[in-house]
């Protein structure tokens, strides 16, 4: 049983937006058990969706478009799906009543365009849309599954969740079980080296990839369920994690700072951070994590000289003896704000985020009772101020994970 | 003259990582006036990335990939295009030596697996990567042009401004322009209904869409060269904006922050930031800017009261009058930031990112020596952490946004 996405709009082709909607299908699918084998995109363009549709119907079981249900003129996914799956389209007065409700309920006034969202293939399925106004549709024939779902990533998705997965139960042949090994420190080539033999494997599969100066390896078992693909994947994650040792933050953490949010919240500690390169990055990433007022206590972006000096209180000797940038000043950076914040641990970064000669270079310090330890950076990339800042706010972070394992 | 783009690697079926490099290209093409037609994705598969490059190869004049070129088992892109077009691969002493060469100014050793990414067909041309160990290549052919790139957009985006860019010239016929206008504040049926007749012309042409809560228009002309496009797009540009106002933050800006960046830089003014819901994105988005520290005083991130009171100097009877999530402590954090920094305007943020009951709702508010002013904000998503505090974020920019342009 096979399935692929395609996604429709211009907008994507042109660039205009990025397509985060393949990978959350793919991703979903994947938890399914369900093999997503071709990922497309057409534009708004009635010939060339009617052939992607035809070519995607032939050689797959189940077709998940996004995109082109909305009110505006170029939305016509609705309309060629039918044709070629042979369904008439039809007015329905229900959701044509609930259009209107939304638009009352935010104190607007429905314009005419929107009224073609209430056309239904006469044998489809509705999905609500709890987010918008475009519902989803599910049309199910010949052996074939076609489901339209909206673009936008906020109406899409808890669309998904809510109408599709329960839809799709029914395909699903038995479970993939996906596991990540997150490890920081590792280039993928070196990671590789190290646990070649075990990519051999065919279930579980072992897969290395690399993503903004981390590398990952993804192990999936595939089995009749949930339960014998764990065991399964188990005694390849072991080995996996004892061969990579602490360069491993986490199992299926998602990032770095979830690894830190949980292990602060674990170990009953709290944070603050003083960041001058990162310039809010390290406070917006630990605060992304729900949760993250437990053990946050404050954040200080100092960018010049005057605000470290003033807010911070780092001496002007230490700024003018080493300059902003410098082990030093990352040190009393993590000492003051750990102290102004009241907080266990104090975190610093200062650095050259770029772009410009220079720029790629940074200090992180950490300070606990324990005492104080820095680290530089040098990420060697000059022009890229946002894998910069992102590199020396996750290798800051990194220092609280090593630090609160007893690294 | 129609291009595709195809994009190799398995973890973008399991949507283990987003497909950047897809809006990359894609924006890159337009911009030299050449239609993507089609983006695909497949797998680390030879039959079907076989396959995929067939069809693209017949139905596209141009075709670029991305992903498979890397030292690991599963890159196999350079091998099968070279089938599919006829090419033997050869090892290149040259590239074998750079290889060598990048690995001993890492400190480290070049592992046996990297060496495959010496190979390059016969009569195909090298594109260096100066940013990873895998060249691209590009082959032309029998009126093809078939070019292999990296997955990594930090290899593959330098690389294409580099190399790929200079080789396509001679395939630009004629360009594509496009401006967009961004706005706040309308909706995308709202602005739409305000600009409908608009969008029925054929050049330029006028496309609606919309994103994180903003909503854009795009506006792209075709000429022989960019002032006559220009001049084609001029007249719907100007019109657009003057009928949506004030609600216009800027033409092809790329976001609210690069606009607050650059008016607080033409206006000489400094912003200082305190926040409790964002945590620190407001700072974040701002510093993302190079150039922000000519503008940017200051962020405070204070999510708790005990930090409010004691770092912001917000009083203990506002906090509990109010609440944290109140107009009055917004208004105070914004005024107490100013002061603190130093700083020209004063900008806050407080209120329920969530998930949960009661979340998107926030206050911002801008302090200034014109006094200060608030908003409320509800986003009606209590699930959406994310989408609040960017929403947050974007709606505070715009206050500074519209209280320099004296609106």
């Amino acid at each position: 049983l096979v399935c692929e996405l395609l996604c429709v709009g211009t907008e994507l082709l042109l660039g205009d937006i990025l397509n985060t909607n393949a990978q959350f299908l793919s991703r979903e699918m994947a938890a399914l058990g369900i093999a997503v084998l071709h990922q497309s995109t057409v534009g708004d363009n009635p010939l060339r969706l009617r052939e992607a549709l035809e070519t995607a119907l032939e050689r797959s079981d189940i077709v998940l478009t996004s995109g082109g249900l909305g009110p505006t003129a170029d939305d016509i996914t609705r309309e060629i799906a039918c044709e070629v799956m042979g369904e008439a389209l039809l007015a329905d007065a229900e959701i044509l009543a609930k259009l209107e409700a939304f638009f009352t309920a935010r104190g607007s006034r429905m314009t005419d365009n929107n009224k073609k969202q209430a056309l239904v293939p006469q044998n489809g399925r509705v999905l609500e849309n709890h987010n918008g106004t475009a519902p989803g549709i599910c049309m199910e024939k010949n052996g074939k599954c076609l489901i339209l779902l909206p673009g936008p990533p906020r109406e899409l998705e808890p669309m998904f969740r809510e109408s599709v997965k329960p839809l799709l139960q029914k395909y699903a042949d038995g479970v993939i079980l996906s596991h990540t090994v997150h490890t920081m420190l590792l280039g993928e080539s070196a990671m590789e080296a190290r646990v070649r033999d075990l990519m051999d494997s065919a279930n579980p599969t072992v897969a290395p990839y690399a993503k903004s100066g981390e590398a990952y390896l993804r192990v999936s078992a595939k089995a009749a369920d949930l339960q014998q693909a764990e065991r399964i994947a188990a005694p390849v994650l072991q080995e996996l994690q004892a061969r990579l040792g602490n360069a491993v933050y986490g199992l299926d953490c998602g990032s770095i700072e979830i690894a830190v949010v949980r292990l602060l919240a674990e170990k009953g500690k709290t944070l603050a951070v003083a960041e001058s390169c990162t310039g809010g990055y390290l406070a917006k990433r630990i605060t992304d994590i729900p949760g993250a007022s437990q053990v946050f206590a404050c954040g200080i972006v100092s960018y010049s000289n005057d605000i470290k000096r003033r807010i911070l209180g780092v001496r002007a000797q230490t700024l003018e003896a080493y300059s902003a940038v410098s082990e030093q000043v990352a040190c009393e950076m993590a000492q003051r704000v750990r102290q102004i914040g009241g907080a266990d641990i104090g975190l610093a970064a200062t650095g050259y985020a770029g772009p410009g000669e220079g720029a790629g270079l940074s200090y992180i310090a950490i300070d606990s009772e324990d005492g104080t330890r820095s680290e530089c950076i040098q990420t060697g990339r000059t022009q890229d101020r946002d894998y910069n800042r992102y590199v020396s706010a996750s290798r800051a972070l990194n220092l609280v994970r090593l630090f609160l394992q007893g690294a």
